[in-house]
């Protein structure tokens, strides 16, 4: 499954779901900014959140509500153009003022609601503009594709494009849907990024079952991609399940098939949000490979993927595989360099720690292509991971050196 | 003291030592390459070199002959445009045949030559070219600052200026001199840069003292600076005491001054390879006070210092100060983000967490300085660091995206 044939074709929408999205004011270009899900009663939810300590207050919010409501959720509220971050005891405040009027209008418990922001950080949410529009968002709710189209535009910040996946699958005599949405294009880093990702199923599954099987997706998925190494104060994983489908997650042979569709949607996500990074020009695969255990591979990756040397390098498809191996050494694991091969495509550059001859012009045309492979293998174990990563161009530093003035 | 008060005005020359450079056509732009520091018998040394694993073959070299040699130095030898790292044996092997070379022509033992070399990775060094200017080198050699002068712009690479500084401080009858002369514009991070530094003094010290006296400078200038994050293969920092004045480190009174002096000439000359870091149009003086202890400022500073989202606010001079909190939030320090307080320039723009009304026109033009400072305040003891760094612009990426192809 390629992300071009679910973000692009048809979408396998759940049952149980509708969308709306509205342009409340909250961007000052007017563009869709204000977003609902309603979800059908019974809804399972289970959610992961940034590890950044300073958060949101839709984060601290969607915390206790998820765990006040015992992982019931029938509602998500997600805004654009406000992270309402660094804004203080005003900032929950207004963040459950809206969850509350969102509940009283769907005839639900507060703690039912779920928020989301993503924007500027440390400006005051302007509640009143998300209030006087709440009635019309939910009077707009639809579960259909068009809905569902608005809504994920309306969650977008400096995205490009949208981002969505969706996958079916046989269970019996039924079918079960998985659809996923997300927002995100730069601050994207391991432990999740800037990043709104919003999974629908119509499975049953209790809250639990979803937590565990939200972890193992997001470990393949959203913590193996890396835009700019910065880790945003907003990102939020949400993965809700309908029961719509009438069948179970525990039913023979459901389990297995739904953890890998999950999986797949999840790397498709991580993998449009790469690629929708800003300015990016080259998303490149960093196979690394004969690490001692996972843990040791990831840090190589990381290593990697944020050193500005190999990022600016990568920009220039430069097959300096010096910097790469520079950033391997400073990557703090027991190495012994005189082990370590580098392939760029599928050429060997750099064997046992030293430069060897190869062909620089094909080296050069494989890194200037769309989508590249980079081979680190540490000749230390058996363990290997694959990120997902991006060069770093000019344009991502014009792009964020203009955000706010 | 000030950089520029060191860099342009008289440079206080310690006796004992003398310097050449020539054009070697090591580098493609016929510019001087191969530099030479003879010094005189009973000269003692210590140095630093980078903590990356990976390791260009002057620095396992310098390191064998500083052992060997007991701390004593007899003469340095350096090329720029290659940094025979990734080289292998025959690395190893070109070295120490380039060291044996000066040893032989200048009638001392091949551990009393200490080799350094900076420039690309990976290709080998092209030997027979150095040894052939060799016997020229060592003719020219004089103890002056026109010599110096050559010394000085033959280790440079991507350097866009010379960078030197010195001091002289009486001490009885007679005086103590300490000049250093640094390169380095990229690459450039804590635990070292892609940084040369030589320092020279003619005070009498034992090689112990020194290595003592050097760790702590060091980590007063070097170890508090960053450009890009990256740590380079080749960094060494080298102190060379040639006892020339006839004053010993242990007379009364001298090794404070001497070690106040130290600091001083290292800290101007890592600020003076901050400021020349590749594309960088802001010097930001990043004070991190408050911090429960001097590693944790540290790791904040580091984690502030090596964002790219702040890199790139402040090559805007965007007083983006969500960005930094966001960056202190996930420096890995057990925050409580409520105490947090982030000035620009003389402004609060961050209180308790929650940003403040300040005067964005004013903390604009503060950040469009060439240089502005940064204060946070992390509100958990009484720590602090202040670390030089940059901000991050297109041309720091155009100049790496370009560098070997």
């Amino acid at each position: 499954m390629t992300a071009a044939a679910h973000s692009r074709n048809i979408l396998h929408l759940p049952i149980g779901f509708s969308f709306s999205a509205l342009a409340a004011g909250i961007k000052a270009s007017g563009r869709l900014d204000l977003a609902l899900v309603e979800a059908a009663p019974g809804t399972t939810a289970a959610a992961l959140f940034t590890r950044n300590l300073v958060v949101a207050a839709p984060v601290d919010v969607g915390r206790v509500h998820l765990s006040k409501a015992k992982g019931r959720i029938r509602a998500v509220i997600v805004n654009s153009g406000n992270a309402n971050c660094a804004t203080g005891k005003a900032g929950l405040k207004a963040c459950q003022q809206v969850c509350q009027q969102v509940a009283r209008t769907l005839g639900i418990r507060s703690e039912e609601v779920f928020p989301s922001s993503t924007g500027i950080i440390g400006v005051p949410l302007p509640t009143e503009k998300i209030v006087a529009k709440l009635a019309e968002l939910i009077e707009s709710c639809e579960p259909t594709p068009a809905a569902l189209d608005r809504f994920t535009q309306a969650i977008m910040t400096t995205d490009t494009c949208q981002k969505s996946a969706s996958a079916r699958f046989g269970a019996g005599t039924s079918e079960i849907s998985l659809l996923g949405v997300a927002k995100g294009a730069g601050m994207i880093h391991p432990q999740l990024a800037t990043m709104l990702v919003y999974l629908f199923t119509d499975v049953s599954a209790t809250p639990d079952e979803l937590k565990r099987l939200l972890s193992d997706a997001c470990d393949q998925s959203f913590n193996c991609i890396s835009v700019d190494g910065d880790t945003s104060t907003n990102d939020t994983v949400l993965l809700l399940a309908s029961a719509q489908s009438g069948i179970q997650l525990k039913d023979s042979g459901v389990r297995k098939k739904f953890a890998k569709t999950l999986s797949d949607v999840c790397r498709s996500l991580a993998q449009q949000v790469v690629s929708d990074g800003e300015g990016v020009q080259h998303v490149v695969h960093l196979f690394v490979e004969q690490a001692k255990g996972r843990e040791e591979a990831l840090q190589v990756a990381r290593a990697i993927a944020h050193s500005l040397l190999v990022k600016t390098a990568w920009a220039g498809a430069d097959p300096n595989w010096g910097r790469i191996l520079a950033a391997v050494g400073r990557s703090g694991i027991a190495l012994d360099p005189n082990r370590v091969n580098i392939y760029i495509g599928k050429q060997i550059v750099c064997k046992g720690g030293v430069g060897c001859k190869f062909d620089e012009t094909k080296a050069h045309l494989d890194l200037a292509h769309s989508n590249c492979d980079i081979r680190v293998r540490l000749g230390r174990g058996q363990s290997s991971v694959e990120f997902v990563t991006t060069d770093l161009t000019a344009e991502y530093v014009r792009i964020n050196a203009d955000y706010s003035t």
